[in-house]
């Protein structure tokens, strides 16, 4: 990691720049494709697929079969995390919940916000180096609660054309039952256009990589509405010396090995923390599964040492 | 306006059609107002405002005198008429703020949603045919009770380098000091990057023709969160034989006269309604102000006659 000492103020705006991603060259990509899939359909998917995830199916629909499978892999560990997960998740969204509040502006005239569920909606979710199972229960309890009557999921098949078992297991729990085996640019372009695999649908939820960011961006433009475009995953962590320097270092780890392109930052008032933070970093980092993909995030990650709060609050405010 | 009678269910699709608009070509000016105006700042908008809106301005920013100027040209009436509404708009917007709601999922693991002001926002009111300002106050008094700390509003100049006196008015009564006077895909490129007159922003807000429309959607792929991309205007409507054809007919209008791709639609159980509606919307059309804009619209509008009220649900069901 990078380590700066009170940098001038003038410097902040580069230091805080993130990993550059270059969107320009992905865009006729996400054009190509999302045409292709608009003109064949299914047929268009399969072909993607074979493509960019080296795997020919048959079908795209995952089966009761592959689900039935699925249910009897996971070990009952997993299974028990996943639906304590999705009790204190569902507790959650349910708080949130809002009643209708009518306002009688002038008599005879009654105004009020008006909540109602989107009817047809898709959640995707990345394959790659992890199954995002936990993702599955952050965009689908909100959906069911919410009322939504269609919710399909998308994600990519594994080189033997399977899904990750928490993946479906976690999906039949929330009570998803169309899961399709489609990820990437192509995932996108069906949900946008439909196919006859895939409904079309009106919003689209979900992470993935820059080609599914960019692809998601595209989609707005033929009339489809997205939750966010989102980023590579990044976190900023302020620490002065009361802080428990393992602690600070597990939560820049848990960022970093999102992604090669992840980016971590430590901002602290104490000179003396970063210096147990980066050991206890370099400590972890050796056990760490993921390593390979943390250690690449590492190197675009920072360690900013700020000689008190407030200039600390200052640049930390600087990354937006 | 066009009849339809008990359309087959494959035509519904060609029917419901919104009248096409061309983004491709547009994007490339985009491109180019925007790279020009990242780099070049006031000096790149005033250019584009001499080149699209015939004005050559010294300043870009209103000053406190147009402010004054302004104040002393709106009539009493207009006033009075913008302060109820700003007092109803204000009672709605103050009875949507929600509780924080804390729960605890495991002991010591408290969870809240947390609602917190963006601090730089930028709301886009169109000038051209029509002065919003009602669209100040429904952008304006929300963003202040929700505590936005830096509001900048931009509206584009006439031919005189003025902006509307009831624009100004409004946006001075809903707190909001910071006026450019700038529009179009200029005005969105100044709140992207920020320019010596206009701040950055981290969200735009706010409706605008095609072409503000693609420079908000090409916003959001420089960092900036939009609220919308807002299409034309448009409306369905919905009577049986026991609507007031007039009223039905003046609803239509109020939507057909924003713009001349605006598409209003009647979907009616009763054959008689619909005449009595056509005959009305011709009759009302003859003499409102914007009569051109509206009878375009018009052009693109539709009655539909449908058997039954399930049938006319599915219908509706297909106008996403």
């Amino acid at each position: 990691m990078n380590k700066i000492v009170n940098p001038d103020r003038v410097e902040w705006k580069d230091i805080l720049k993130r990993p550059t991603q270059t969107v320009a060259d992905i865009e006729e990509t996400v054009n190509t494709v999302f045409l292709q899939v608009k003109k064949d359909g299914d047929a268009s998917l399969k072909r993607y697929t074979e493509k960019f995830d080296g795997v020919s199916l048959d079908s795209l629909l995952v089966s009761t079969r592959e689900v039935d499978e699925a249910n009897e892999s996971v070990s009952n560990d997993l299974k028990n995390a996943i639906q304590l997960a999705k009790k204190n998740i569902e507790q959650f969204h349910k708080s949130q919940r809002t009643e209708r509040v009518v306002v009688t502006t002038a008599p005879g005239v009654e105004c009020w916000q008006e909540k109602r569920p989107i009817q047809k909606v898709a959640l995707y979710i990345p394959g790659g180096t992890a199954p995002l199972f936990s993702t599955i229960l952050m965009l689908g309890i909100p959906a069911k609660l919410a009322g939504c009557t269609e919710i399909v999921l998308c994600t990519p098949p594994n080189k033997e054309g399977k899904v990750n078992p928490a993946i479906l297991y976690t999906a039949t729990l929330c009570g998803i039952t169309k899961i399709v085996k489609v990820g990437g640019i192509q995932a996108i372009a069906g949900m946008t256009f439909g196919t006859e695999s895939i409904p079309q649908v009106y919003k689209i939820f979900g992470p993935g990589n820059q080609y599914v960011t960019v692809a998601k961006q595209i989609a707005t433009k033929h009339g489809v509405a997205i939750d966010m475009p989102a980023g590579p995953s990044e976190l900023l962590v302020f620490a002065d010396d009361s802080a428990n320097p393992s602690f600070v270092a597990s939560d820049l780890l848990s960022q970093a090995e999102h992604g090669v392109d992840s980016q971590v930052i430590l901002v602290s008032t104490s000179e003396t923390m970063i210096g147990k933070v980066e050991l206890e970093v370099e400590k972890q980092l050796a056990d760490l599964p993921r390593k390979d993909i943390a250690k690449k995030a590492i190197e675009n990650s920072k360690l900013i040492y700020m000689p008190d709060k407030d200039s600390a609050a200052d640049l930390i405010n600087e990354y937006e």
